[in-house]
């Protein structure tokens, strides 16, 4: 029928899928046939939403609440968040700093499309989140990748940031705690990256959304350093509400109005329900469930990380947040993007491939998800452990 | 504490706020100091979600289904979606083709983010959706606005699209019923768009949000005359599911793989409740209300337009959709930006002024939504009738 399909604009051509969707896909058809999958590959938590958002949302729905929502969010929930930095974190922050957004995603689109000029670069690590560059890639700005290994905790340290740095930066783009490292900026560097960004004129952007998933420390919010900081959130992770769409942005008060226009312009606004919803996720009886979780994850961290180094995995940085293991995997590959389907046929285990966070040595690392139950990683270990000794 | 805020983005500059946004702000100020406003400036049905929606919710809520769902949606509502071009139209549409977006703006993103490259023009109708430009501005794109007035009947007829399409024009999106003019483009323009795109290798973006809500006739779905137009459409008018932000994609089979991709980077996944609530809304007993709520905006039209005539109001084409009518005003102003402000002082009436839409007569036209009761519609005539006869 059609002879001349309309061309697809050339950034198609740079934004690649998640390749681990593929290996998801193979995984259900495997399951569909019977075999069983240990899953480490989800960036998800396995929990449902907390009871107390749930029955939120149910009094919402009841209630009729299905219009839109102001296009920065309900103003209760801006102060809800508000309240939140300042009983975790001991933080004030301006109510009408806080866009609610649908997701971290909307956030990160709000401050990247708002920020980025064609051809102006923001920096970030690789490895790092895949969909972030892709965000630069849609306005025609440039992501600077900047290679990190464990010297580094997978971070992009002050020295590495003032090193990269060139007069086409307009921004920063990090992750504390990260995905997939799990490592954590200090509160120290922080500080330095906000410095050199101040000294340049250029934005520094920082990814909070594992925040509260971090395990025998507290991450410090960026926040407490500046208010000219972007801090991007979620209600996905530590809130446990992914499927519901809700994340937030704190900007600085400059640059609110143009947030909020843009945000009119592409969103409208977050989903409402959810919004309602949310709210509970500040009750006491809801933290107390947060953190219930959050010591599950521990646990399984503090299984998964010495099982997969015993296993001859290289884990050389011990990751203190988020519900990922970013292991090296030289000894048994150097193509790990075919040896995660090989594992997935031949061990019925389902990890992801370096090549899902970037370039540098994407080829000799995988990623692990402790998304799943104890009892499930175990099975895992013991699945990939007999693989590997064949 | 900031002396050296990053510079937002060049494009910022183009993007417009809502204007209308500045008077409901003014309306509900009015409100809390106890005036009594019309509100006739609202683009969202003032009907809460059907109550088989509503439950269709409550039992996804009870069921935990609260985790993301594949990017391009729910296999079972694709299918029902499916389902409804082949009940409601007779068109067969196959359910891969269908992708599932966070509101029709999710779609728009989708679509022209994956098409646009920078420079690349895209033609709109001027007065349109004043989103619509900022999908391609935010991609560095160029839209061409097309000045349409009632000879037209509002719509880039297919002569307007020859006479402004370049070498330079990569895609035409034209919205029937539009907004906010209301009108349709009939089957036979929609026919030769399609032509003149298949011949200059270009796209046609066709805007279908209004379907349903038409008055006194059935709009054809251009995807009855070919696979390779892209189609958007939205649960949130005939449907009304404003608040829920969902929405899809019709996309060519050929453009399937690149807008999952795309999907996959920029939103992860539609809300999941969202999805599972819209389920019912192709029910029987949820279609029956639709229709029963079409009927309502059918009789609010056929009582506001010639009143609104009567006043003086210059209404030239009927508007056959949407819950719109775009009038000019200029027999009572020159400037109605300024005039709605007046309105809502002096008469208590909210009104949306011409310059949200365009540019091309903006000055001497206004937007009446007939999005409240037939009672409130008749007391903002009366308001205004009072008023202009001073």
């Amino acid at each position: 029928m059609n002879n001349n399909p309309p061309p697809l604009a050339a950034r198609m051509t740079d934004i690649q899928p998640f390749h681990v969707m593929a290996l998801l896909a193979r995984a259900r058809e495997l399951e569909a046939a019977g075999r069983s999958i240990v899953h480490m590959e989800i960036g998800e938590p396995d929990f449902p939403t907390a009871a107390p958002i749930i029955a939120a949302g149910e009094t919402a729905l009841a209630q009729g609440q299905t219009h839109y929502t102001p296009a920065a969010g309900l103003m209760p929930l801006r102060i809800a968040i508000a309240g939140h930095y300042q009983s975790r974190y001991g933080v004030s922050v301006d109510p009408t700093r806080i866009i609610v957004t649908p997701g971290a995603s909307g956030a990160l689109q709000l401050v990247l499309t708002a920020l980025i000029d064609p051809g102006r670069q923001v920096l970030m690590t690789d490895p790092g989140y895949p969909c972030n560059r892709n965000f630069v890639r849609v306005v025609e700005g440039e992501t600077i990748l900047v290679p990190t290994d464990a010297e580094s905790g997978y971070q992009l340290t002050p020295e590495l940031a003032r090193t990269h740095w060139t007069d086409a930066t307009a921004a920063m783009l990090v992750a504390s705690p990260a995905n997939p490292s799990g490592t954590l900026l200090t509160t120290a560097q922080l500080r330095e990256l906000h410095a050199l960004a101040l000294q340049r004129g250029g934005a520094l952007i920082v990814d909070e959304i594992y925040h509260g998933l971090t395990y025998g420390c507290e991450a410090d919010t960026a926040l407490a350093i500046s208010d000219d900081i972007f801090v991007i959130n979620s209600f996905s992770k530590y809130f446990g509400m992914t499927g519901w769409r809700l994340g937030w942005l704190v900007a600085p008060q400059t640059h609110v109005e143009a947030l909020d226009r843009l945000a009119q312009n592409l969103f409208l606004a977050a989903p409402t329900l959810a919004q309602h919803a949310a709210l509970a996720a500040f009750t006491p009886e809801a933290q107390v469930i947060f953190e219930q979780r959050r010591k599950l994850f521990a646990e399984r961290r503090d299984y998964l990380l010495p099982a997969l180094r015993n296993l001859g995995f290289d884990i050389a940085v011990e990751p203190q947040g988020a519900f990922y293991l970013y292991a090296g995997c030289e000894r048994f590959t150097q193509d790990s993007f075919s040896w995660c389907r090989t594992l997935l046929e031949e061990a019925g285990v389902a990890i992801t491939p370096g090549i899902d966070f970037g370039n540098y040595r994407a080829n000799t690392h995988v990623r692990f998800a402790y998304t799943t139950s104890l009892e499930q990683l175990q099975e895992g270990v013991a699945r990939l452990g007999a693989y590997l000794r064949r």
